[in-house]
């Protein structure tokens, strides 16, 4: 596969050399970090080390930072109504949420509600442009505060199909002015685009160690305030992470996911230009190549990496297989859904009609793709797209 | 630390090299396992590969095999009310299970209930030596049946501070009688003793990567029938492991698991007798040199590589420094719950006296534990029990 081109990134991002070392010393460090001997307490420091490293990526405290084994373990550590301050006191501030308000365009774990039941969950609407509707949010935190119901709100950073970046810390606003939570997924966001709690307002935040060059298995749950206590873990048993998530811990993943935030944070100016070149270099040859080319969410602020396009006539599916044996790895939706031959939820949220949604692939790139292979997928896609538009023609007539 | 003496196997094993050399391959390898393309397969046939290596050291078939972010993920999903087959139908067998029994010796992922309510777990005593009291047991489930309660019980192999083996299969004998569902969380027994899920009688069992010498942040939950159902995952969101953990799977970690446990079943009998040896030969030693120590649990069955002991007079936490600074690492009770200055639930289930059981260290051996090793620790201690008893008479007088 030496000469394969990896254009996946927003499902997986091959690991940092710098990540790669660090995972792969821990892996061998041994030691419980729960141990009181030296052999624990090396390991121990190690924690603390990557604990810092995170927490610098996104300008939170160290003491804040839960590690879980992923993103998804991170949402639904988050999505709980025994979200509480940490503070004395039995007033409505104690009491559980009540209601979750999701975006529609949320990833998977966050649309599954966490721990809250079924009918508790709400969904925020987005426009077509992929960006979550601010004023029917207020509408909907409004309508809740009215029955006296102070929310828990999840808003993504950035959209992971579209790479649409949402008005978080507008947001924000109005969800505090409402009594309410902001939990914020920040999995495919980080690394790529600013992405400081307190600037976002986020009084939560869920990172993926695999999504910024760490490895897979790891990710965190960050708290702007140390006061917000998870009443209620999701992983219960030992006093670990600040009994927050029970578990001997993953060191080699942590160590790993520590170096990679490291690297995401020195590098982001830098690494966000060059991604942002080259992807706006793949969407104008696309465009010159095919005028008819839709690229959805062109209008919103995107991720520099991300591309989610689609050609009338022509199926993901069978684009996305053509591709593959041409060398080059793309997605057609999101990794998490792939198997399941169903149209995106998060077209579908921005009004996109299902034959259009069904044509949507998605190229996304990362600090290391080279102009080269984004000629490359330039050309296959002259040599295959002719092929799938024949082949679509042949079948519709 | 080149020359330190880590006898603390049961908070956690030293990477085998082959686990090692597995884990680090599969760092490298780019793709997320829900991936469609070339990438993404290849990354996906390592876990299910994997899968197979795991389902082999305890005799399950790969497919019931769910893996996890560790040993405590694994019993909090296990340890959940709605356990259902997955045959249709609304008769008793649907209904959620009211009922948790846990011994009282568990770990402490499976005394915190898991996602049962506080007053819905109850306790099965143990005897003096260490043993789940199948009497007591039995009277326990008589009593739930009569009420028409089919309990889960939660039985774990062998204990993690005594290396007590419990007497499962008499236990799943009894359960199943009643109607109920037994879980063994077999963490500490696996690749020190037999541990085939059909042989037990277990309908589920919980393993963590670490203890058997895989990566820290590993685990699974093992059914032994495919028509037991998880109806409320822990993790929730993607499809990932058949629906019953969401999020992007581990993939260093279970490839890592995979070959320490496929090592773990070949090397079983010949790792076992020598570990065995060494044990012996440390307990006489002791005996020899202290008549009055005493070893818990010496009466019944234990793990071929555990030994618990105290010496009246000494305190463990002021031995165990001494011996870290004398380069031997051991533990007193438990990894989880070091910090906290606590006498282990484990000996106080089985009657142990509070002075004596603060007493308690805990030696634990591994596979690569040299005769070299436990005559450098039998050296130290009695050198250093000498000054320790010392200091505690002299606080006496």
């Amino acid at each position: 596969m030496a000469e394969r081109i990896y254009l996946d990134w927003n499902a997986t991002a091959p690991l940092r050399p710098q990540a790669l070392a660090a995972a792969a010393e821990a892996l061998e460090a041994c030691g419980n970090p729960s141990s009181v001997h030296a052999e624990g307490r090396a390991v121990r420091r190690r924690i603390e080390e990557a604990r810092e490293q995170v927490a610098a990526l996104v300008g939170a405290e160290p003491r804040n930072v839960v590690f879980t084994s992923g993103g998804t373990e991170a949402n639904m550590t988050a999505l709980c109504p025994n979200l509480v301050p940490a503070s004395p006191g039995n007033g409505p501030e104690m009491r559980p949420r009540a209601c979750l308000v999701v975006s529609a365009i949320e990833h998977p774990s966050v649309l599954a509600g966490g721990r809250f039941a079924r009918n508790a969950v709400e969904m925020a609407p987005v426009g077509p442009d992929g960006r979550c509707d601010l004023a029917a949010l207020g509408r909907q935190l409004a309508a809740l505060a009215q029955k006296g119901v102070r929310p828990l709100v999840s808003i993504m950073l950035a959209n992971n199909e579209t790479g649409v970046v949402q008005p978080v810390s507008q947001a924000a606003g109005l969800v505090h002015e409402a009594g309410g939570v902001l939990h914020v997924d920040a999995v495919q966001g980080a690394g790529r685009i600013a992405c400081n709690i307190n600037d976002l307002g986020a009084d939560l935040l869920s990172l993926s160690g695999h999504k910024i060059g760490g490895p897979k298995g790891v990710g965190a749950l960050i708290k702007r305030d140390q006061a917000l206590h998870f009443a209620d873990p999701l992983v219960k048993g030992g006093g670990q992470e600040r009994g927050a998530r029970a578990g001997t811990e993953n060191v080699p993943g942590i160590a790993g996911f520590g170096a990679a935030a490291a690297l995401a944070r020195q590098a982001l100016a830098e690494d966000s230009a060059r991604m942002r070149a080259l992807r706006d270099r793949l969407e104008a040859g696309l465009k010159a190549m095919m005028p008819e080319a839709i690229v959805f969410g062109a209008e919103a602020e995107r991720l520099p990496n991300t591309t989610l396009f689609a050609v009338p006539g022509i199926k993901a599916e069978t684009a996305v297989i053509a591709l593959d044996l041409d060398g080059i790895a793309v997605s057609s939706g999101a990794a998490c859904s792939s198997g399941k031959v169903q149209p995106s939820h998060v077209l579908e949220a921005m009004g996109v009609a299902p034959p259009l949604a069904r044509g949507a692939i998605r190229a996304s790139l990362g600090p290391t793709t080279t102009e080269f292979e984004v000629d490359r997928f330039l050309d296959a896609w002259l040599r295959l797209s002719k092929t799938l538009l024949k082949e679509s023609r042949g079948i519709a007539a």
